[in-house]
């Protein structure tokens, strides 16, 4: 164990120890991420007087993580007509009912820690990162809604909204891995589908095609990467392992491991025979890759 | 009357009659409209006890559509410098000796409920949408604005870009039957002006030239629609019933019932002759028909 | 001295008298400064008493600029668990103790007050813009980040980006007489860097290039201009006195004095000779000035 | 008028001149005060900044005493469950529309500052009075009452009783000219009456017999003077214009402009023949002429 | 059942059936007192709109009186350093898991409503009995006391002290059935025990001898009544069934069921034999009766 | 040092060695007392996490007794209209630049835990003590009065009466090594003058003679003792180390080293030749020593 707290800020720990290696999101797994956040937050708590009341209130003094991020999101989702008291609770029964969400929330932490570089430690996630909190509050939400609470869905919805600046319909199915990587400015409409492993940076909208209701939102598969300000449009698939740039207008299918790009969006390596990639870019994090071979498809 | 509240969300009733057929946002429509509101609002306390509270506090307790408006939007953007009971007595005395800003509300209530599917009802809109919040905010800033109450109506302006992430400018001018749709990253410029039954999607930008201050931000046309993440750069003239293409950047006049679509937009169909529509974007929220066309002519 | 305050809304003052002329940020400076900034606030005070309260709690009450600021951003940031207290103990330290801080702060707020047209007065910067607060409590989390106290920058840094919906990484350089302007979206990444009398639009990303640590976001010149939306990637130089038209994506270098725009961004007149213009576009914030040669050269 | 705003705090007008010698609680009157009190708060805003915040809020952002007071008890009463705003509707609605409020209103704030000597300006009571506030609130909720809405009554009276530890049953009846001094620990049962121009000090209890209903508790009569601590049981008659000595029992019935003193208390100069005093108690507030003779009496 | 709600303030039903004969405080008996209290809640929020929200968030919205109760002292007894959330957790988990202390509670509801005339309905006195919640919040203070969690049982003790004026030691041990009327001023020392059936007014001390430690405060036993004001000091006996006239100064035993006045307090009828009473004064709540008595005994 | 944390609340550690026995308050001392409160919240926090955050935030995050105690009271003494931060460096000001008060603040520590047997530790006082938070606050009030700024300290004065329901006037003169125990409903008027090592116990009431100003209340000499709702009138003298027992109301001078008891108060052994005792009863804490002697006197 390194004595020197400042330096994990430097070295994340390979995952094959530091950060475990089994990422299959069982109780086991939760337990075992939920003392390495304990420790954490001790050892910041020692370093930063300053903010060891924060760190007691909203890690050390809890005696598991659903505990804790109940009490953090019902404490930062609250307001003056919406008591903490009332979302506390309500966060707490849903993550201590629902094994399946504490798994995809084990996986969530996981994936912030391994796939983005400033992610310096489980506890840095599970305080700061208004994506995977507002992914979080999104889970319960969805839960909610699926149960036929949809005032309450929807009024939870309204505050993530505000709170985060990230606006996930109640309705919306979300897989587990995920990243929301600073995530303001997010939308995702009524009907949408993310996969598993899935990474999406900031402004990216997954949006619908007009008034008519039904179904009318992207559906995205595993292991796509949605670069920031993506704006996908429509009922449409975004294949497995696909990528898609920055910026890019998307209004037409893209095939598993190919990458979209531009505004309106076209494949790279073309319609007919787009370039196929090998890694899965949710999870390598690549959105650069493929601007030599974009920039002389392009012009 | 239906029995299942749970069915209403699925099903918004038809326009004829559910929603009334009387439109011009009268005093007497106003009336119906909240008598809507408070039967809605009614039925989710009697079906959610954890909502209870926030509806009886929000609509039900309250004997007009202003003074619930007022007491939301004065709980929603107080800060500790800025009471929620100052900022209460400002909404409900704007609110209150203002008919048009009334109707406007009333207008805008509609706008949601009929244009985005995503709209389960009235209520829904007047407690959860931060565009349609914002934009009744707005309307109270920009009557101080146009008082010469400069100083309060920019804190008001801060307040909002603070909680909702809009940023009108307490100057431009916004018409009645909006739809802001998601609204985070909004920005409206000072000499900004929107026309009647427009609709814009989040992330649009109408904004200036530059340093040089008079009038350089954009004219929007009555029923236009912007697509999100629009920016709409100086003092040029969006023509009625006009459609602006998600992610389009559009530095160019844009002629009645055209689209500009594209990072620098062009005129769909060719500046020359471009292609004309015959129905209202702004109301028939048609996000996506031009796609072809627009392959056609970019590619 | 103008005994209607109203007029001093529609003309700012000359730079030469108004705002005075000398703007190296001095301790002086900063005083000439405090002096102006609480005599706007007595004079909106005493003409809106609805405000006066919010005036003396934010200014009038204080005997220095860094008490002021630090009382607003203490407010400002301040939630449940990080008690206002405890941020505006943090604030004042650093702005008492750090010269450097304090002359930023000053020559912020001059370019806000000469740059941005709907800029009434310093005080409307101090109190209402979202993108000055952010950027000086970015100071101070950049100031702990440097003093190893890096739990605490992070918990700021996610306070910020809750709060004014503008995330920049605690590491990140940021020179002097910055203007964010508008600023909701804008992401900052730990490696950036950013010089001096930049001025950036809001939804502007300044990225990195994927999961890999090490140094990987833009590198900003002196002067800069970034417009709306634009989003640029990876650990590349835009160089001094550069523009980038709004919602470009550049993945590109972009020599000194050149204008990049689109998506992809090209140089406007040419990758092999492109234009180059005179003046300082961070300062004189032509946005669109390119326009005509931008079509030229695209289409 | 003094150029020394300190000197007024050592010597209070006199009454014919500094506080007007028109007492009678007309509106008239309430328009005069209100100008004194804004007055008195523009001086104090000048001299001290640090508390020129607090008195912007609560006094002169506002048009009428009315408002102020309301804004005043509203932010005072008000919970995490009873929110300002809507105690504020209620109080102003209550006092706007019912001038026999106003009145006893004036009435008070005039007893307080005759009768008081610590009490240096009507705005001192207005802000700073508990007993004055609490009893301002308590005709609030004893109008309320006679509404029969009786849970919103016991709402409040337990709010009041709670932030003031003043505990006046909302049915009790209370006239005007009243001052409660210090106030802390007063209880008033549900069917006590308390004349006009009675002054009560702090820890008196106003108490029934037991747990038979009905009328039981005190009757006091116009004038009459109650010393600190004392406690008075039962359906009993304090004649008009006695006095109740400090840690008195009062378990009889005492003659008008007679003295009771004790545990249990008894009449000076005997059951039979009790001393009578010329002056009003309630007015004159001679807690202790009667030292020598109850000695006399006792011992 | 009564059709006209307002009644029910004016008639309390009478006890074998409106209230219910089985008081031995078990679960179903609890069980039954809850439908009680949210029928009475239901009418009052139907009849009283303004506090429907209030009513919502303190019993409606909850599945048992336990939550309830947890909830309402949870948001009364928070401060801007002891979180609602923790609070909250604390209550709900001693309510949960100590039977005896729901069943104390209920008994102490019993006891209000039959006692006391001015408690017009069981929720009245959950939501606004001061002496019912100080002396619920100390039957966990005491339970925490017991558990060796002394720092956080004294924590506690000093919220109940601020809010409510109700200080009571955490080491105190307390019974069931147990009236605290009105409340304020109450101060119960360490080593004090108190009985069942016990009623208690406001401003009533259990106090010590000084400085020296160990068992040093009264003991009072099984349906004993205390009068307002009353100071009892040192570890002396109250006997059951024995009254203490209000405004006492005990410092000598009390036998059963007389009664001792006065101050210094002797017992009525003389210190040989004194007078006995038949009826158990802590239920029959019968201040006055001695008096006759007394001013013979005395005079 | 013991193991055990819980026996240290059973056992104080003896005066010479665990409270230190250089009590004349000098700043070497303060310090000692503070690494003493610092130890002992920092053992708290370790064996109750639920506390942790609170200690942190109130004592361990801190770098000094004043900073400590200036956030706590200003936390505890905000309002809507007066915020913390405002407080906070109002409190802080005052104690760091005013070695007397800080003096003070350390005697009146050490009387608490001296004389208090429920004292469980020096930290237990500063967090919980309503008696001792009140008069430091007072402390600062009093130098804000005598610096001219009353409207400031009546301000100060309203917050402190309604948060700890203890009533001190600004003017008001009080010594060191104070205890004020439980303190709920002390009253002490403007002329009042507390001399050193007093102990006072709750519902004390130091009150003036009427609506003449001037010089009328108390004076209280040094080692005095005042007993539970003992009531002391008028401009009169209670001599050094004399003992006012608990209920008595007391208008006539009380020799020193003599005992005043009753309603209304006479000297014990008679008023010719009153008993005197050797000890120092503010400091000897004997409240009921008395007795058997009262008892021989008065009846």
């Amino acid at each position: 164990m390194p004595s020197a707290g400042e330096l994990s800020y430097q070295s994340p720990p390979p995952e094959d120890d530091g950060i475990g290696n089994n990422t299959n999101g069982t109780d086991e797994d939760s337990g075992w991420l939920w003392l390495q956040i304990k420790a954490e937050a001790r050892r910041d708590a020692e370093s930063e007087p300053a903010l060891a009341s924060y760190l007691y209130s909203t890690i050390l003094s809890h005696s598991s993580l659903e505990r804790s991020l109940s009490f953090h999101l019902g404490n930062k989702l609250c307001s003056s007509t919406l008591l903490s008291t009332l979302l506390y609770d309500l966060f707490l029964n849903a993550f201590s009912t629902d094994p399946s969400i504490r798994a995809a929330t084990v996986a969530d932490l996981r994936a912030a820690r391994t796939r983005d570089p400033a992610c310096v430690s489980f506890s840095h996630c599970l305080l700061n990162y208004k994506g995977f909190l507002a992914c979080q509050a999104h889970r319960v939400s969805h839960k909610l809604w699926n149960q036929s609470r949809k005032p309450l869905a929807l009024a939870l919805h309204s505050r993530i909204a505000d709170v985060f600046a990230v606006d996930i319909h109640p309705a919306a199915k979300i897989g587990k891995g995920i990243l929301f990587d600073h995530a303001t400015g997010m939308v995702v409409g009524e009907t949408a589908v993310i996969g598993n492993n899935v990474s999406i940076l900031h402004h990216v909208t997954l949006g619908g095609t007009g008034k008519v209701g039904g179904d009318r939102h992207p559906k995205i598969g595993d292991g796509v990467l949605i670069g920031a300000g993506a704006t996908i449009l429509g009922n449409i698939k975004i294949g497995e392992g696909a990528k898609i740039g920055a910026g890019s207008v998307v209004l037409i299918e893209v095939p598993p491991r190919t990458t979209a790009v531009g505004n309106p969006a076209r494949l790279v390596g073309g319609k007919e025979k787009p370039s196929q990639h090998e890694d899965v870019p949710g999870e390598s994090m690549d959105h650069t890759s493929f601007i030599s071979e974009w920039s002389d498809y392009i012009i």
